[in-house]
């Protein structure tokens, strides 16, 4: 019940934990709060009502008394299954329900984070997106006052509003992608693009080769439809053929998830060379590749070379893009491109999945490509990222030089850091965010991983970036003793 | 490659087959067209590239000659397997990818009609959506016109932007609904509430009651997922509560999904009375209930019974809300209200699915709730839609007086035309589409359905109703003799 709206009336001759008592017990009677269900922590609670802790504790004790509640100590204070008893009929076991369910649940750190992240006050210095302040938003605005009387905001094609497929054909040229736009998807962010992936290409228990470590291993697209990741060991070029080839073999992999411009979240940018290799692995074994190329518009010194699908002359690379890290996270706008069968089986289970991603926000996207405001709009947050990239650097030298090194990004959000020896990084975590400063560690990207955070200098404002640092740094030394 | 946009150079030196054969031939070898790819029909591939057949036909003889495709008469001409010796090496076998995926593909029919949608001059006369010249785009261009400097365009809490949620609660008290933010989700359309749900709270073998036809037969978010269906047999209100009793018992089911306002496709509303009695056997056999009630702003005449989740003390139900029907399908936007575990439960798979919805689309709805301007636009549909219903039924009483007997919906969008006597239904569908006349067959939302089609007056406008269902009349003709 996080950012709960109601509070009690301080005017009201009901006393406060009165009040308090009776808003919980209308919230267990309704089925709002289940069986099992876990209540906030009493200083939470106390929080979120704006009472003592002691009005909270005295609420709690009559629901208690009247058997709603039981709270074993060290376990906190659930919503008692006695509850049947004092409601009849007895209320379904949704607990039983959350906990059947395929899709894994997200790891533990990244819920955290996910919450976090609206806490007020709080430095993010782990963030994948722009500032607000970077964010297009007058832009859009303008857009808007000339939008056309026959704006479409009907269903969409099933492969997506073809005048942004059009503008994506033609965007994508630039990273020497030749295709049609019967070979491209509007997804509803790059995530999604791997969901259908997951679900429309590949058997249950397949394989899927990744990069050590790489984004795919925070979330649970693969895992949940119950498919295994095995990592690639990365070296300053990216994945190594020759493990590739190796692990391929081993594990009769079924696909390669890989991240070769500016990668997430090494910062890692593979050469012209290295590409080729992987790409030549791949054809000789027949593998198809997932190429996420989200960053490739964030290049801060050069373009990073040519796209695998690119050099691709086979159809064995489905390409992912987004809007998501230049223009905007919030607009929910990626693609796949691909060979048509396989753009065509996706396609048609988006359809099934949500009919579409938002005509409107197509449209903004359409407008920016076919206009000059996306290179606008790149340039100046290139510009920006420049500033905020030099001044997390320096701030890492001077309050970093002795406990960890990092890599100097050349594209992307993120700074790659490393802890010189082992710290308990969970309990870094924890500690940082106490003191106001959400981290993203690296055992978020690989799970063996407990020496390196990424750090985004794409979001915290600068001197937010600076403080949080200071404060991380201290929070590692007490840990490092 | 439907609606491709290269065409051959009429002014070029080089002959129009050659041209053709030349274009293919690069889709061939960039793994566009991978091996086992269907091309299109000559006919249709003749229109596209806007030659005559024959063209086409010499292109193809040419592909053939050179081994790059293979045609057995009937079974249509694909890309052939033999291509990995004229391209060597061998692409991947995408088909088998394609085969193997665990989402069920959608039922012909309905990739047919997803397709069909988009061709010119068809009359729809099945489309579950409000016709664009409906949509209140004017207005939306007007919002934006005064949408505020600081319009957050970042990812979004997990549940979805607070104020829409705030909105949402003040909304849903219209249906008699008490909630709190907190219970409230988010998501792209109620579709994708149905994929949250399938995937986060059952089993793999579970299985879902429904009404008998039901929307929910059209799509495979369930089955997909390793789940059953089981229809409940309708009365004049619905389903009939004995027979829900017998089935839940019979198959062990984990699920009840129930559409009782303006049921989609039969245009049933459940009495108040049969809501009682159905929430009754749920509560008595804990079996939670998913209540899809999408089309509640849309009556006619005046609004549907108080929603089961009104009645629901125990948190049985899951409410499914949209504003596709009534406000645009483009903004992708929806909600669930259920209890605090399933939906911080559901919230962390959408987290993991897509991120969130479009921040744009829910602003949007934002502002339409906080004003006036979604009342205004529910007033306004309204009116057009009694309008086109009375044009509807005119309509049918001249063409189909003798064929068919139907209801008179009392709101949404759907007639549930029964025709007289069985007719095959799938020729129907075909023999209608080539007239021109796209059409939504009973078979889609019950599959031992042969004598229904769902009839929406929503989406052609009258005088298209009106041909589309004269023409639809002379087919049902000639296949009745």
């Amino acid at each position: 019940m996080y950012q709960e709206k109601w509070k009690p009336d301080p005017t009201s001759s009901v006393p406060l934990f009165q009040q308090i008592f009776q808003f919980i017990k209308e919230k267990i009677r309704h089925g709002d709060w289940t069986v099992g269900t876990k209540l906030p922590a009493q200083r939470e609670l106390a929080r979120e009502f704006g009472v003592n802790r002691s009005t909270v504790v005295a609420a709690l004790e009559e629901l208690k008394a009247e058997g709603l509640i039981e709270g074993k100590y060290g376990a906190g204070t659930r919503v008692s299954s006695q509850t049947w008893q004092t409601l009849s009929p007895p209320p379904p076991d949704w607990n039983t329900y959350v906990q059947q369910g395929v899709h894994h649940p997200n790891l533990r750190t990244i819920q955290e984070i996910n919450k976090a992240e609206f806490y007020p006050n709080t430095v993010r210095l782990g963030t994948g997106e722009l500032a607000p302040e970077l964010l297009p938003i007058q832009q859009i605005r303008e857009l808007f006052k000339h939008a056309p009387q026959k704006l479409d905001l009907g269903y969409e094609d099933p492969r997506g509003n073809r005048q942004l497929r059009e503008e994506i054909q033609a965007h994508v040229r630039q990273r020497g992608i030749l295709t049609s736009t019967s070979s491209i998807l509007i997804v509803s962010g790059a995530l999604q693009a791997l969901q259908l992936i997951a679900l429309g290409l590949l058997a249950r228990d397949s394989t899927i080769l990744l990069e050590r470590a790489s984004y795919l291993q925070s979330v649970h697209v693969f895992r949940s439809a119950g498919m295994k990741l095995c990592g690639i060991p990365l070296d300053e070029q990216g994945i190594m053929p020759s493990a590739l080839n190796k692990l391929k073999q081993l594990h009769q992999a079924a696909m390669l998830y890989v991240n070769p411009s500016f990668h997430n979240p090494t910062g890692i940018v593979s050469g012209e060379k290295r590409r080729s290799e992987i790409l030549e692995v791949c054809q000789q074994m027949m593998l198809p590749i997932v190429e996420d190329d989200t960053y490739a518009d964030l290049w801060l010194a050069e373009p990073s070379p040519a796209a695998l699908k690119a050099i691709d002359t086979q159809g064995l690379v489905l390409y992912l893009g987004s809007m998501s890290k230049a223009l905007s996270a919030g607009l929910r706008i990626g693609w796949v491109i691909g060979p048509e069968p396989v753009i065509e089986r996706l396609a048609d289970i988006k359809m099934q999945m949500d009919y579409g991603s938002s005509s409107l926000s197509q449209w903004v996207v359409t407008q920016f490509l076919s206009s000059s405001l996306y290179k606008q709009q790149l340039t100046y947050v290139r510009e920006q990222l420049r500033m905020r990239r030099e001044k997390a650097l320096e701030a890492l030298e001077h309050y970093f030089e002795k406990i960890a090194t990092w890599n100097i990004p050349q594209g992307g959000f993120y700074i790659w850091l490393q802890i010189k020896g082992s710290v308990p990084m969970r309990q870094v975590f924890e500690k940082a965010l106490k003191e106001g400063v959400l981290i993203n560690p690296g055992y978020l990207y690989d799970r063996y991983d407990n020496t390196h955070i990424r750090l985004s200098y794409a979001y915290a404002a600068p001197l937010e970036l600076e403080n949080g640092l200071a404060i991380l740094a201290k929070v590692i030394k007490e840990f490092s003793k």
